[in-house]
């Protein structure tokens, strides 16, 4: 009988979630390739093969399919038409491209998990400027703008605060080369996000509830357990598990939720793959997301999703007025602290805001995590060899 | 300033300990080269550079400390000479040559050892068989005669029952050809292994102690904590300890011990590298002593050496009967077990006993842990795609 560890694993994108994954994998001995643009990519030295070429190019991914057993991604915004045709052709692709292709487009994600009832924002889809000043009609001011297509960390909201600016966001977001969409404000308390893993089997493991705290709309810290009501945290898990069988996603998925003065959450974003604010898992579950992603794709049984201790996750960004080749420091800093690990993603390039690493700090309680988490932050920055010092 | 994480770390070595050891140096983005003679060892999908050649070939140890920062190692039977070469032409060798040329003499180690005030089993060299029998006189039968050189899971050992097997044993470890020693035979209770990292600066990290359980002399189960007292818990680390001191290691040794009748401790081997019987702290502590070898001879500060959960480690073998291309069986019975994470190394070849891979198992407690082990071991079957079935 062949052995499922001789499955070849073949990855779209070879950045710090492609290179987390594979780490796992190499745990069991898998063999795996990654499809990459970029010749030394965060995940470039930890693989068997690396097919140099765009996250678009239809052919490369063909040929990735084509050397491996399964193909998996890390990344959404890739050609989903080619993931079609490997699936066509008897090549399993996890998540499915029919889930990929509904959650790429943020309307149609929305729609979808509105028509089955997951709690989500109020939302319109924008075909002009005046499609917004109807939507200010309804919702009222500040409403998100939001490209349906691409957008990430930010990029590609634009935050309508009055009908005045109703034709600015429309342009600034490229309103005639995209479907847009536009939301309500949420009014937010805090916001979470759970991971939820769904085996080949249909097997759901559902994580721990985090609590994540951005800095210019990008994710800079995670702290789990989130400081939430049990009832709260309850319904979040139970949406993550809806999601997960909507979509029938095989593999992991990331759930961000907005936690509502009233307790309730409402979905604010999915993601089909490992996400930044899961990478806590690592270090403070009994299984990673990573190893529960890689699980899930090669049709093995999930792991445990337990945390074991209180963890905080603090995002590494280059450092404005470094861009060049990465000169990372402080690393004595931050290892010199309690339960904290240093995960520097070997991007040989830094600029201004990249995600660059991470530390997560595990501790006995949040807010010891917490303070140590801030220390590690602070005694460490992504310099660049070229950069101003 | 240049980055302490862009030091190059060469490994003289390339299997599952190298691998192991690179798995962590990756995480913080470190480059890595090996030296292995097998192409396709274990570590080589995860490098930066692989040297294809002896570990005792001296043109390609310098070779590998011309390309690298700092050299260290997965293996003690290597070229010594050649690690003395590299240090004095100013390239750092951790743990040293010196620590390294003493250790891998077992008579020299255990000298030392005894120097020291370390309590060791009572020994003698041995350079004829009539030295065994003398020996005997002293020490009574059993007694368990040993190659100083290059033995390792029980290979250079034989037990000598009786004074009529003295010329047998003396013959059966070639003893024309290399030195020989003699131990007096220790009635354990139980052995224990404890592991022990050095910083550059001289900062010591000691981790819990576990319990070894061997099976035809190969290490079979690890259990973390180990049965003892409190006592001897203490007296164990303190040996370690002190090891550390003795031979200045800067890295990661692992200390096995026997436990006496009495509950004290008496050292039954040193290992100045990653030791199999410390793979639980993966899983089972907060930093592993792959990540803690890997701070050590970076020169970074060490991490936290505790238990999170109780832990039990099964080796994976090569079944007998099987010899050939890996094929192992059995992956999705492991992990569907709470708590278990499986590790199998990617050697290509698998052999009766050779060591392939290992499962982890952490739990709520040791019992629970020994228990899932069990069911995890026997669910798991190294075979081979040559194999008899």
């Amino acid at each position: 009988m062949k052995s499922v560890l001789s499955t070849k694993i073949g990855i779209v994108g070879g950045g710090q979630l492609g290179k987390m994954m594979i780490q796992e994998a190499k745990k069991m001995g898998f063999w795996v390739a990654i499809l990459d643009p970029e010749p030394l990519c965060a995940a470039h030295s930890l693989v068997d093969e690396h097919i140099v070429a765009g996250l678009k190019d239809r052919d490369a991914i063909i040929k990735l399919s084509e050397i491996c057993d399964i193909v998996t991604y890390e990344i959404e915004h890739i050609n989903v038409d080619a993931l079609f045709e490997v699936e066509r052709a008897g090549k399993p692709v996890y998540p499915s491209p029919a889930s990929l292709k509904v959650i790429q487009n943020k309307y149609t994600q929305k729609q979808t998990l509105l028509d089955k009832g997951v709690p989500v924002p109020e939302f319109l889809p924008v075909s002009s400027a005046d499609d917004i000043l109807a939507a200010g009609e309804k919702f009222g001011y500040p409403m998100m703008l939001k490209a349906c297509l691409g957008g990430y960390d930010g990029r590609g909201n634009f935050l309508v605060k009055s009908a005045a600016q109703a034709k600015e966001g429309f342009d600034a977001l490229g309103g005639a080369t995209g479907p847009l969409m536009i939301e309500k404000f949420v009014d937010f308390t805090i916001e979470i996000s759970v991971l939820a893993c769904r085996g080949r089997d249909g097997q759901i493991a559902v994580y721990p509830v985090g609590q994540n705290n951005h800095k210019n709309e990008v994710l800079d810290e995670t702290r789990v357990p989130a400081p939430i009501s049990e009832k709260t945290r309850a319904s979040a898990m139970d949406v993550a598990r809806s999601v997960m069988e909507i979509f029938e996603g095989v593999g992991i998925f990331c759930v961000e939720m907005f936690v509502l003065k009233d307790e309730t959450v409402s979905v604010n974003e999915i993601a089909p793959r490992p996400h930044n604010s899961g990478h806590y898992s690592i270090e403070g579950c009994v299984t990673s997301q990573f190893a529960n992603h890689i699980r899930a794709v090669a049709g093995l049984p999930l792991g445990e999703t337990r945390l074991v201790k209180p963890a905080v996750m603090r995002n590494i960004l280059g450092e404005p007025g470094y861009d060049g080749p990465a000169n990372p420091q402080g690393a004595e800093n931050v290892l010199a602290i309690p339960g904290a690990a240093l995960h520097v993603y070997g991007k040989h390039e830094t600029r201004a805001k990249r995600k660059m690493g991470h530390i997560t700090i595990v501790a006995d309680t949040l807010e010891e995590a917490v303070t140590r988490g801030q220390q590690a932050f602070d005694g460490f920055k992504m310099l660049s060899t070229t950069g101003s010092d």
